[in-house]
């Protein structure tokens, strides 16, 4: 019997309505890891199904073995899904958009695998945090991704200087995401708390025609226009 | 007169020797992206021209423009080379492997191009960091990328205990890399060094045949049978 394998498999990170025309940043050898599978475990089903449909899946969507992580208990079933892979069946773990394990809890099934000793496949495609890093110019030989920052104005004051602290001792750039409707506050605060010296790399609908990413002092963004970000997924970085 | 556009061009992470093979880690626009192109800002020409030639660039490989970051003075030069971009002239950047300006000089180009308002093109690739991160099952929501470590032993173990607090105070995963022949020392340190019960993932030969990733705690990494390391491109992570 052929031991099983966990694939970790990237999935186009442009927004939805786009979603079919975004295979082109997918690379051939990870569509054909997926035509192999039938199990997948994802993030939010109805996104994966419809990545796995444009990437001409051989078999019926409605025929694949699909686990949608649980939002409030994430491993609730989980391991009762898995277990199919110590009799030899492969599995995908899809991320809502991007590289699974990463900004997601894609990990779990991972540390599952790893527990049982099956080995874990990680498949080349796209993450929203590096692609920013790469066109920001900030520093790439140390850097942290700190996921979302808090949402109240003094916390989030707080956090900020925390981070300029990181960055000043030890050149760390500092990645960080909101939920799209909030980019706004998190800008402004940002502009008005930040030090006048400090970085900032603002990264938006990567990977679209409506791609944006530029890097300019806190100082110089007061001066420029800045392009409206609400309800577009950005990526922050200040360095 | 179209705009220049400055192009951060991916290419496969293994070693030398597998380069030809190793293109389908690469998306077919990316290949396209590279076609177009006659200048490139690379970290090393002999890599950089072995890649160029493999995605079977239409131009003859001695007609391209080619320049090399210089090892000590990293800008020398540079700037010079990129100001044909203000002419309308694309660019392209290319890294020894994976991703240009992660864990390399790269972003010194994207940070001339940002002086100039010149639009900053990411394109999609392998992140050997990024890979090992997703098959690790450590937490891939909170991570930092450090770098290399101190090579002496007693700063080394400083290092890991500064490291080990982070994680125990912001469960923020530290991915961390070494010169391949001294994969041995680092890892034995760290076996020694962390605590029992810190993880450890160990990530080698990415995208090959050969490819091993595991994470298990200190403590189980002492009673399982390690793999050869020695001069086989690693990372690590501790969480």
């Amino acid at each position: 019997m052929k031991a099983a394998q966990l694939f970790m498999i990237p999935c186009p990170i442009v927004t939805v309505e786009h979603g079919e025309n975004a295979n082109h940043t997918i690379a051939p050898h990870v569509i054909n890891a997926v035509h192999k599978l039938q199990y997948f475990v994802v993030e939010r089903a109805r996104t994966a199904r419809r990545f796995i449909k444009a990437t001409q899946h051989p078999t019926a969507i409605d025929q694949l073995q699909i686990f949608e992580l649980d939002k409030r208990n994430k491993s609730n079933g989980l391991s009762d899904f898995l277990k199919i892979m110590k009799d030899g069946v492969s599995i995908g773990v899809l991320s809502e958009a991007g590289c699974p394990g990463i900004a997601d809890p894609g990990n779990l099934a991972v540390q599952w695998a790893h527990q049982h000793d099956i080995q874990v496949v990680p498949l080349v495609g796209p993450s929203s945090i590096i692609l920013a890093l790469m066109a920001s110019g900030l520093n790439g030989q140390n850097f942290a991704f700190v996921g979302y920052l808090p949402n109240k104005k003094n916390e989030l004051d707080q956090r900020l200087k925390q981070l300029e602290s990181i960055i000043h001792k030890t050149q760390q750039s500092q990645i960080f995401i909101e939920t799209p409707y909030k980019n706004g506050f998190l800008l402004e605060t940002m502009l008005k708390s930040c030090s006048p010296n400090t970085k900032l790399c603002i990264a938006t609908d990567i990977n679209e025609t409506s791609e944006y990413i530029k890097t300019h002092t806190v100082k110089e963004w007061s001066n420029v226009t800045i392009p409206d970000l609400h309800k577009r997924p950005c990526i922050f970085i200040l360095g």
